[in-house]
């Protein structure tokens, strides 16, 4: 399969396109033709004043968001919000390395930063759903770096924010562990300097990266308890066979790299000259910082750190041993505690 | 440089070579000339009571335990107790695929496990030393595991035990883990199966396995807090340049992989077909378990449920951001700490 055949609307729709045209970026480049890719659910109402915005984490699209997080009964309820999600650039549906035409794509791709992600974001809240205000800006992981940019670049347009089990400025023990990540990837012989063909030539180094997951992305729990078996694999090795390694193998690796060098260089403080605690001090959402108990690479104590920084803030923790990629919603207990979490927060008047 | 040159008795000695002779492995394989390379501290007493055995960690030598944990003042004092560091099979200094000429060595090397260097270490206590009792054995991480193998294996030999930041039975997630360490390995085209000429040949390789230690080998804290700083690094990428990285690049990439196919194996239930309970109930020895707070792999948390498992024992937990390599003491509070727990095991009568 070439990753062509994984970034479809079949796969991960139905999803729509809005066309920014030429996309300035922080660090310099250009995209040529930005497009953001989005799913909308629900219907603003008149007053404007009940949209959802949910970003995506690494290699997640609009597809799991809503699959794990929206419903009717659900803390995102479409029923009661217009929830609208939005592919962050390089995810595979918006504009990426793998779909931007060469010379300009693959690994000629510019580099991107979080805070591109949230002025292409911007303009698609205002520019094509004429909103003003979003009741609340709510993401896991990168999306929760996308929500502390969101916060901190626009604090009058977000009235509530809940980053989960993610952080303001990235870590230097985050930025290790995904450069861990890029360089199994980039070691593959096949990869070559990013001028593979088909993207599964790059297979092995898919896998190496996949199970560099399943170290740092569950729990030392989640295997001590075989946690797995409740999904269904009958041994770690099924596990990663049947689920971690596939989920990955279908990507682009140009993708998961731009994605990669995003997402280690997450840092709001760049809006206040390094200082984070002024940074977060400028942030007027409502915001609920909410951390997994598990969590190996985004740990309770750093969401924790960032959340004491935030006025008016508060702090919860979701137990359960699934840890960062309890994310996904495998674990029935998650979706209980992140819906009750949630539904609080977004019952509150601000 | 090329590993002959890494493991020489300038770097790691003084040390003495004992031969076993061809010594028959678990697996079914056969060391041709057995040698197993060891340095005493102390001297026997005349009630043959005062001897310590300590075994090696993954890449450590019987050097880096004399350094660490050996001196007078210290908890392994050798003013009072005859210490016995005992090298692994397969750290380079004992019987190695490097040191093992073509065609055993090298990749041919056999698999070799935890309970094949205690049964060699057994021989070298009794046959060489005419030991009929260890006042302590105590070991860190791979050296916990030979620890618990000891403790087992010959329940009335050992007087006292302290594992310190590993475990009885090494856990799924553990596994996942060292895994990621041989791949980072033998995905490097230079390593050619095991075949290269120059162990830095394979420098891309294991440069990558160094900064997989830098993820999971430190802890999030160490980061948070630059913990680096103290011990004289500018930048994380200096601490790793300068410290991780050089520690690895020296050795064998196939020393390293039989000593990590070990670790991923270490199990005391073998003993009792699979039932760990049985097997740590059959330990004799005044146990205290010791954990490392920090530990992203071995966590307290695992030591902790195999402690409840020994008659007899207790459990202490160290205190260092350094997490699991705090066993290199370069925390002077983890210094203290173990010298304290592992000084009132000593005085304790059995």
């Amino acid at each position: 399969m070439n990753a062509h055949d994984y970034y479809t609307q079949e796969n991960h729709g139905p999803y729509q396109l809005h066309d920014l045209g030429p996309f300035e970026l922080e660090e310099g480049g250009t995209l040529t033709e930005c497009q953001l890719a989005y799913a909308t659910f629900g219907e603003l109402n008149e007053a404007r004043d009940n949209a959802i915005l949910v970003p995506t984490w690494y290699s997640g699209t609009s597809k799991i968001m809503e699959e794990v997080y929206i419903g009717p009964e659900r803390a995102l309820d479409p029923t009661r919000y217009f929830i609208l999600v939005v592919n962050q650039i390089g995810n595979g549906l918006s504009t990426s390395p793998h779909n931007t035409p060469f010379p300009e794509g693959g690994p000629a791709f510019p580099r991107v930063r979080i805070g591109d992600d949230v002025r292409a974001q911007y303009r698609l809240a205002t520019e094509r759903f004429g909103l003003e205000k979003l009741a609340l800006v709510v993401g896991g992981s990168m999306g929760a770096q996308q929500t502390y940019e969101w916060c901190v670049r626009y604090p009058d347009f977000v009235a509530r924010a809940a980053p989960i089990a993610g952080t303001a400025r990235n870590s230097e023990h985050d930025f290790l562990f995904t450069r861990t990540l890029m360089e199994a990837i980039t070691s593959d012989p096949a990869f070559a300097g990013g001028h593979y063909r088909e993207s599964t030539e790059v297979h092995a180094g898919l896998r190496r990266h996949a199970r560099l997951w399943g170290v740092m992305g569950l729990s030392t729990e989640f295997y001590q308890k075989e946690v797995w078996r409740a999904a269904g694999f009958s041994s770690v090795e099924d596990f990663l066979r049947r689920f971690l390694e596939p989920y990955f193998l279908g990507m682009d690796p140009n993708n998961l790299l731009c994605m990669a060098w995003k997402w280690q260089r997450g840092d709001v403080s760049r809006h206040s000259q390094g200082d984070l605690a002024a940074a977060l001090g400028r942030i007027r959402a409502r915001t609920r910082v909410i951390a997994i108990d598990e969590d190996m690479f985004f740990p309770p104590r750093d969401c924790r750190a960032e959340q004491e920084l935030i006025p008016g803030s508060d702090y919860r923790e979701i137990a359960t041993p699934t840890g960062h990629l309890g994310l996904f919603g495998t674990d029935p207990a998650y979706i209980g505690q992140v819906d009750a979490h949630l539904r609080e927060l977004l019952d509150e008047p601000v």
